[in-house]
């Protein structure tokens, strides 16, 4: 697939999401009120949050009870023992802790820090709510692609986005934790390249989409969590899952010595 | 800054570029041929291909002796021992050797496979020629801005990108290794989220801004080398520099074995 010309367009007025919400329909509703008809083709990127607080994946820190292992944790880096117990829950493994940051392998595979808990853009945060990562996110994605075709007949891809920080680069930045009719890697162009000389690598196409809408998305993705592609050259892919992206990580052999050297 | 659309266009019609061509005219007579006038707050996303090719940094192998540490690292690797020495010559160190890939942590500091070192889009591959990274990066961006502005009277950022692989996950994506006229990480949209939460982290901007390009560039890059962006958020820098975006990394004690345990 070859384009010259692909745009994004973060579409306005995307309400509060509360547990609950069905979101195919907020965003067909939304995007029919901004005039703008979602299409065959179009790739639209939702913000991890905003699917999380629908899928009612809010845990209240209040009800949480660190165990021995969380308070250790939470000593080591300043942070809430409730909070920490939920990096616990919901990591397969902590690699590495740096000061406030815990380097986690998520259920799901993903690295990352925190385990994608996320404790910011929740109202009333001195109440203690915490948001968690989808169940499965690849599913999450299904259903927001099902449910725009079921609305508007429009055969769209859908991503699950979340940000992510680079072992080699400073900052954060949009990568894809679910996705649905969108093949994850892209082919080359061709069988060769211009001289006929072996292809180049296969492109990370998900993620590179993830971070395009992430530009726009900015910092407080709650204001501006749904952002459409179009024009975007990418392969459909109907058994689409973001487990074939992730390379498998090496599991440490026993817990993350948290008290490294007592 | 806040925008809710933004375009990038792939500029039709760039031709093969040769050792002496002049990058800012090339570019400013092509979007003028396509009747697209570059305009200040554009984005231009170069290929660093074609600004290292426009800046001689050509090697032809036959001249390249390679040292018995490139011979051991063809040996191990499958590779051509000459090209195997310009990993050697352009790198800091090597960091892991794994099959055919060798990850080295580029004079420059970027951490990626074949310190930049790149054989496809070559014209004649069997006359046995390779394309280093641009000497100074920032610099090569620097001057296809200021040559955009002395033609266009236009203000535009540049970012010269390149594609890395992740520890984490398949495929590559686009990066930027040098840039000009950017920040390169953006600050939060404000001091704290919707609810007066702390920020979410920076991110990593420029990055984005380059993955999103190399979606229209494709695998072929030397075909679709440079992408225009409009409409992107992004903080103006006069003294960017993208060497503020790389986390240090460690060096190895001593020279990676390349023969372990003989």
């Amino acid at each position: 697939v070859t384009t010259w010309d692909m745009t994004f367009r973060a579409l306005p007025g995307i309400p509060l999401i509360q547990p609950g919400d069905d979101l195919p329909a907020i965003i067909t509703d939304t995007a029919k009120a901004d005039e703008f008809a979602l299409a065959d083709g179009d790739v639209i990127v939702v913000a991890q949050k905003i699917v999380s607080k629908a899928e009612g994946r809010v845990v209240q820190l209040a009800g949480v009870v660190p165990t021995a292992r969380a308070r250790e944790l939470a000593k080591r880096t300043g942070r809430d023992p409730r909070l920490c117990q939920l990096y616990l829950d919901e990591s397969q493994a902590i690699t590495n802790v740096n000061g406030r940051h815990v380097v986690t392998i998520h259920r799901l595979g993903f690295v990352g820090t925190g385990a994608g808990v996320d404790m910011s853009n929740i109202a009333d945060r001195a109440d203690g709510y915490a948001v968690l990562l989808p169940a499965d996110p690849d599913a999450s994605a299904r259903a927001i692609r099902n449910g725009i075709r079921d609305r508007t007949g429009a055969t769209v891809a859908v991503i699950v986005s979340d940000s992510f920080g680079s072992p080699f680069r400073e900052g954060a930045f949009g990568a894809a934790i679910g996705i649905a009719g969108i093949r994850h890697l892209e082919e080359p162009d061709g069988e060769a390249d211009l001289f006929g000389n072996p292809s180049r690598p296969l492109m990370n196409r998900v993620d590179e989409i993830a971070s395009a809408a992430s530009i726009l998305m900015g910092q407080t993705a709650a204001a501006r969590p749904v952002v459409v592609g179009r024009g975007i050259p990418y392969t459909a892919d109907e058994n689409a899952s973001i487990a074939k992206l992730l390379t498998p990580q090496p599991l440490p052999d026993r817990d993350y010595d948290l008290i490294p050297g007592i």
